[in-house]
């Protein structure tokens, strides 16, 4: 199973969907890209691939997260001299660092590269809790311009815009709408891989247009696709409804298993629902 | 700093002390053996060093945890060729599996070695939570002999021998003292690389001779180093402790920072008090 | 201390400030109302005092929970018989109640009454959390018409207005802003006691003109209140507050203590920044 | 329903069953006692009865725990007139008092009595969690003579021996068998009402004969009924329990509903196991 190489044409082809369909930013080897299933080499070219694919329409982050700072700190540069704007880091997520060595991580990458870290929280994978308090001593390192905060208490984008002020930018991590509204930028969401374009548009029409009525009817069509992309299924589930739009991206890697076979007919009903079948059709012609 | 290469002097130093101290196993390379900060090829060394400085004194349990199913597979065969007689498996750390992922990780990887695999449960830092339930599940592999089970609820020991029978033992994680009374037949304990001979004298004391005003008067003489030994600084105090005992074993690697300068004489008092600083020194001599 | 009757005079001027302020609805004898501190003819005192005082011109609901199903019929049956225009009642608090406890708990009160009933969810106090779930099924009492929603999940207003559709409507407990954004249509505020005003004209901006940013400006003025009256603070904080503003409303009544006085003068600061100093001089005037 | 007064003459039958079964103490309107569902004149005539009935062959301690200080004061001063040994007291369970809160409510209440205290730690119906820490400064109150640990973390009772040293002697809540290893004199238990001798004598062989093997035995054999007087039934499932065994206790209160039927085949066959319903048919004969 595992054996199977990157797919560089199914790689290509995504980029250029997602731009096409509105996306205002890439970030390859996140979680939803299985970044601690992938080799050295085949980070080089995933790496590589999407960042010619756009080709500057976009900005693209490189996920670079490890356990080991001098692991961070090799590809972060790596995805720096392959072009990258930027890099996504989420904490060491095996030793429950300190805030002594949260800080001492990050700032150890940043004095090695030249491009922004967007520090990535996440506790529920990552094991540790990076609270507002703890992210505005972080924003102090000055490549530390961005956060992605993907706790589910929204109320932490109020509190790190107000204790980080301009030195560091909020994007929302899974709440993408209420983010919106306490003054997130950007959205790094999972369910923008399959849904691009209702994704982008709805973040927009509650950040920059502040149009409840809009964002929120936009936000009630995405929401029956949030649990298939969300909790344990997050890869097994974008994988399958790839497929499921005529789109093969092929099945997870060890350790995640394929969603199983009885849960994509009502996978299937959900994106039908959502147009997204005949969109995957159109977009693989 | 993390330039330093692994000192095979002092790992043989360290395996002697423990085996002339009375320990009953090792286990190289678990989260004290800061196993996602090393190179492959320190990996090997480390393995090769304490199987052959052990020489079937004791027996050789290697960490062999990583996200990726295919790696530790390659890193259990290797243990295997290199003489090890068994195996500890932390669960995938990052993706927090099912329990059908969590079969499939450890199946593949029992399937690919002929010595017993120690399943490790430790949810503080693994942020997966192998409950009774589901380790019984997993005690139907044939080579998942051992738990290592490393919570705070020490009714999961009673649990588990209810439920798993003989197909699967319990070494307890944290709770040496506590785990013995319940059917644990040995401890993994992080307090036992400074105090072997304490830590294994108590944890006989009460699983084997079930002596408990002996059992717990040594526990109570463990105890005040259990602090420096847990949570944050297992390792730092570890090391710490080390280089106070005369057998330097140098700092941690990153993401880890040494323990504060200013800890070290509280740290040196405990020591101190338990005989070890004069054990340091003659072991040292 | 605690045999302090209950300052008639002082409630009436409260209902009066409130009113005045432009207060949607009033709900005495809820957590800050101390309810679990009264005794039953001081309850009939200060359910006769605001309903008579509002006089018809806002709601008066009346917090009604105990841990007893039949003393919440006896008292729910009273604030009817007074005059109320509903009750607010949080589950039973010590016994965590399965959900058909709950079910048979608010269905056994709604039947003996006949005006409508806020199901409060706070499980930080209630110690039972009521899922969006769970209030689905209990929203199918008729009675039953509104739910205050005290977590700091967000998303859980969104699912209760999918899963309930209008059987049951939304009032924020402590994220009234960003509830209102989701779809709540009213917020039961602590921090309204001391700011009526500003609270319900940022309540009202959001949700109902929809007003990004004049919303947002007004809770930015708000947030520096919201700690002194929340978390373990939440009487003793506003009671502090009612000091400081000219408008004494007493001490916290047994188990709580009153604010310390070395918190006074930061307390002091906020209120004067926010301009309730002088506010309370006029209203005390 | 709840209408049903107390069945004085099933008490006075309980409390000697206890006795005769060897049990070395009593503590009535406990939360197995349901004493947030008894009108003071109930509460009146049980501690009457249980003193009566105990007549100085075994310590009566009183649940007297309650939100209100002042209502703890009046119900441990009637406890002790009506010449109970002394009082059990769990915290305020609604407004999660501070530490400074805690103290002054145990102080309170010392100060009124002349009896000891045993202070009950159950976060988990409680809602604050009274850590050893905390624990070490409320046994500096006189009469806190004991305390009833009810967490599931068992090194709490090694802490608590620590930190408390004679001050305050422990009683185990759910962990009996655990924490006798520990230091803990007492058990109090829910499983002991329908199992006096068994649990009495498991307790025993653990804590005082210090013999894992018999006490480990009696324990097991324990163990299959403890799912049935735990989580959210152990007032449903000791009541249907009673039932079982020819000594009906009555329904549950108001907002405890009976144990669903469904599940007495399953108990019945858990009791018949333990030898209970023969035993039960004994006492009843």
């Amino acid at each position: 199973e595992g054996g199977a190489a990157v797919d560089i044409k199914a790689l290509e082809r995504l980029v250029e969907f997602q731009i096409r369909e509105g996306i205002r930013g890439l970030i390859p080897l996140g979680s939803t890209g299985e970044f601690l299933s992938v080799s050295p080499e085949e980070r080089t070219a995933i790496v590589e691939t999407v960042v010619r694919t756009a080709a500057g329409r976009v900005p693209v982050l490189v996920g670079t997260g490890a356990e080991d700072t001098r692991e961070v700190v090799r590809t972060s540069r790596e995805a720096e001299a392959l072009g990258a704007d930027g890099v996504m880091i989420i904490p060491p997520f095996y030793s429950v660092p300190t805030l002594a060595e949260l800080i001492h991580h990050y700032d150890t990458v940043a004095k090695a590269i030249g491009i922004p870290i967007m520090v990535y929280n996440n506790p529920a994978t990552a094991n540790v809790d990076m609270t507002p308090e703890m992210l505005a001593e972080i924003s102090r390192i000055p490549n530390c311009r961005y956060v992605k905060e993907s706790t589910l208490e929204v109320t932490r984008v109020r509190d790190i815009v107000a204790l980080c002020g301009d030195r560091m930018e909020v994007f929302a991590g899974v709440l993408g709408y209420e983010s919106a509204w306490l003054g997130a930028i950007g959205w790094v969401a999972v369910c923008s891989n399959l849904a691009p374009k209702l994704s982008t548009e709805m973040f927009h029409a509650a950040a920059f247009d502040k149009d409840m009525d809009r964002a929120l009817a936009l936000y009630r069509r995405l929401a029956p696709l949030l649990p298939w992309v969300g909790g344990p299924r997050y890869v097994s589930g974008t994988k399958a409804g790839f497929r499921l739009m005529g789109m093969d991206m092929g099945n997870p890697r060890p350790p995640r298993l394929p969603l199983p076979g009885a849960d994509m007919p009502r996978l299937a009903a959900v994106l039908q629902t959502m147009g997204l079948l005949a969109e995957g059709a159109r977009q693989a012609a």
